[in-house]
């Protein structure tokens, strides 16, 4: 019998687990679920006979280190700085290790040694990491086998709310880790296009979105991620002029974001004293220039205060919510509103939607290929997130413990071994792209 | 004989090293100036008899801490992060602390055992921090004693260069730390003004200065420092209705500093691979969007790239100069820059302005105060800067030793017992306040 530890039960865990368990029978595992939540852990595995439900608190080495010991393989939807002292209990004790997190540095220098004892680390195993790198390879390698050049790639990834379930003038409702909404794009984003090396502030990031229209005609603002330059050669296209990888959005939501920022709003570092303002919305004037009336024409156009879209976005968002009364950084206080505000009602569905642009020339003609996925989620507990972020973890550890996975050492999913299969196993489960070849 | 010991012989502690030297015959001192850099040291006290030149690792503990030991003043000019070890030696081995650095909690916290140990640990004590602090708080001590109710308060300092040394389309050059001007203003600053309390991002902050008159009308622009909320407290003016502490400029800076900023070129995160790009005009252009055809004209307004004195500057800045061949951050190879095109030339003069408004009433009549320091240096060598940094520090150790200064504990420059004797022996050095009331 094989035994599977998967690290944290929450929200991105649970497609994970209902796969895990769903197969535990046929391929004759067991799965412990741990998390410092017992309730949370118990009520994720529901009454299945082939699992278990842990306590366990991370920090409890001697705890974490028997329950590893006892596993074929762990995977961990713990925070990504936790992956690192797991990585190491998993080398000591012959264990393999999934995560959806980016590869980091010091896991990367483990390689050599997980080769060695003969295990899988396999990195970006999620949704974005993850089905992006998988999906844009596959295609990358048909592209070559019929002998194509490609001169320009670019990704789009973004988690969003399904148009029925779009009420608010943001029109975004968070379905993944609030934190990083809030923080979204605040280190310089660096990109090549059309053969040069361009970079994108933190101040013009939003402001300076691009629209993209995906397979179907559907249109979203786009802006792009932090670092699409490593791609050049993490994917193996140095030779492409324009490498982009980036966000999506809904449209008419990056303009009002611009102004958040531009304001202030999402800095992690301003602290707030509590008792200096009564409510969101009074916490917004001290952060708009003194009075209306001596704020410069040239301020309002360009903080946007000038467009009625943008000025609805922010009554809405700052109306008289009290402010919480612990002190508080601004992104703090940010974040606690946006989870009420842009919460997911218990009847909305989320969507997510990935779409890659490939051109390449094949001899003397040149083609475009658009390549589109478009998930909406079931239940705003079974959401599209969940599926997607869960699913190639899941798929990943049962072609690993069936053998078929063979590859060895520190991975993430850009090697046909890996996304292939992946892949072949993701169309079953409903997880498939649409595409399209144009000449251009 | 009393023994001094001062730590760093750098730039900033010229005029420090020369005054207590020249007092040291006739109060009997010996002064010990250490540096890592032992020819540094030995320039810096010339053949003085009264001096010793040391080469001093601050990491060495067991040289650094004999030498302590052996004094009964330091006079720290280390970077601010060092001086925690120093004070912590200090308190072991009996000896009086002094540096113009922010006072740190860390710092704070040995207050009591300062106190209990006879000791001054003086922090704060430069320009600004130091000499802002002290001639407001007299100023403030005068009105109070007057019956009067304090308002508002705004004190503006401004390290600049001299007009007549004013030499290029941005009207400044370095006269101190070039990180600090390549980082300055990064953080939200806060303030409160009539009444509110008020935030300023750093996406506004060099677009929204103000500009401000200074005694003799000479004009200036200002941008808000990081907290000036904290000074409520410091100075005790907790019910004034304004109180702003910002930085000056001459007129022209900040709008063409707030392009670099919106574009990112300021960002200390985003590292530069060598070899990407040849000069810095080609750097420039990475930060500008694709091509200047087809950037709006919504874009060209907010960027200020329709702004000829603006496009100016940034075409002097960004020349043909080859950037340096190591990996570095947009940060790093801005103040590369920096520090060659705003070098203070051989027969520069720099220019430091201080500038102080207070509103107050006494019964029913309302008064405005102004007060400017308006300080030019001597050469290129002896700076106001330099000459204002280190004044306080040097008179302040004199009267400590000559028992004048009694207050103990960890202090910054606010008591009367601190800065009335210490303002006296800086108007007999020359640094002087102009004043003028006028009814508002």
């Amino acid at each position: 019998m094989k035994s599977i530890l998967i690290l944290g039960a929450g929200r991105s865990a649970t497609t994970l687990i209902d796969y895990l368990i769903a197969h535990s029978k046929v391929f004759d595992w067991h799965v412990r679920v741990a998390d410092i939540d017992l309730e949370l852990a118990k009520r994720k595995i529901r009454d299945s006979k082939s699992a278990t439900a842990i306590a366990l608190n991370i920090n409890n080495e001697r705890q974490r280190q028997d329950l590893i010991a006892q596993s074929d393989v762990v995977v961990s939807m713990l925070p990504p700085h936790m992956h690192l002292i797991i990585a190491q209990d998993c080398l000591r004790f012959g264990c393999h290790l999934l995560t959806a997190s980016y590869l980091s540095k010091e896991m990367e220098e483990l390689h050599q040694m997980a080769k060695s004892r003969n295990l899988l680390f396999l990195n970006e195993m999620g949704l974005d990491p993850g089905i992006d790198h998988m999906s844009a390879m596959a295609i990358k390698a048909r592209i070559l086998e019929m002998g194509g050049q490609i001169s320009s790639f670019q990704s789009y990834t973004g988690g969003l709310i399904d148009r029925a379930s779009d009420s608010n003038p943001w029109h975004y409702k968070i379905s993944w880790n609030p934190r990083n909404v809030v923080l979204a794009g605040r280190d310089t984003a660096s990109f090549r296009e059309e053969g040069k090396v361009k970079f994108l502030s933190y101040h013009q990031l939003f402001e300076q979105f691009t629209v993209i229209e995906i397979l179907g005609g559907e249109k979203f603002e786009m802006y792009p991620n932090r670092d699409s330059l490593k791609y050049l050669d993490t994917y193996g296209l140095q030779d492409a002029e324009t490498l982009i990888r980036g966000t999506l959005r809904h449209m008419g939501f990056c303009k009002g974001w611009s102004v958040l920022v531009k304001l202030g709003l999402t800095d992690p570092y301003l602290t707030i004293k509590p008792g200096t303002f009564g409510t969101y919305a009074e916490l917004l004037s001290a952060f708009l220039p003194k009075t209306e009336e001596n704020m410069s024409e040239h301020t309002r156009i360009c903080l946007g205060i000038n467009d009625p879209v943008v000025c609805n976005q922010l009554e809405w968002l700052f109306d008289n919510t009290p402010l919480p009364p612990q002190e508080a950084t601004a992104a703090d206080l940010l974040q606690m509103l946006l989870v009420e505000k842009w919460n997911l009602h218990p009847d909305d569905l989320d969507l997510v939607v990935m779409h890659h642009e490939f051109e390449y020339s094949v001899g003397p003609a040149s083609f475009r290929l658009r390549s589109t996925l478009r998930q909406k989620g079931r239940s705003s507990i079974d959401t599209a997130m969940t599926k997607l972020v869960g699913l190639p973890l899941a798929i990943a550890t049962k072609l690993l413990l069936n053998n078929v996975l063979t590859v060895r050492g520190v991975q993430i999913p850009v090697l046909p071994a890996i996304f292939q299969p992946v892949l072949d196993e993701l169309e079953l489960e409903g997880v498939k792209f649409e595409e399209e070849i144009t000449p251009c």
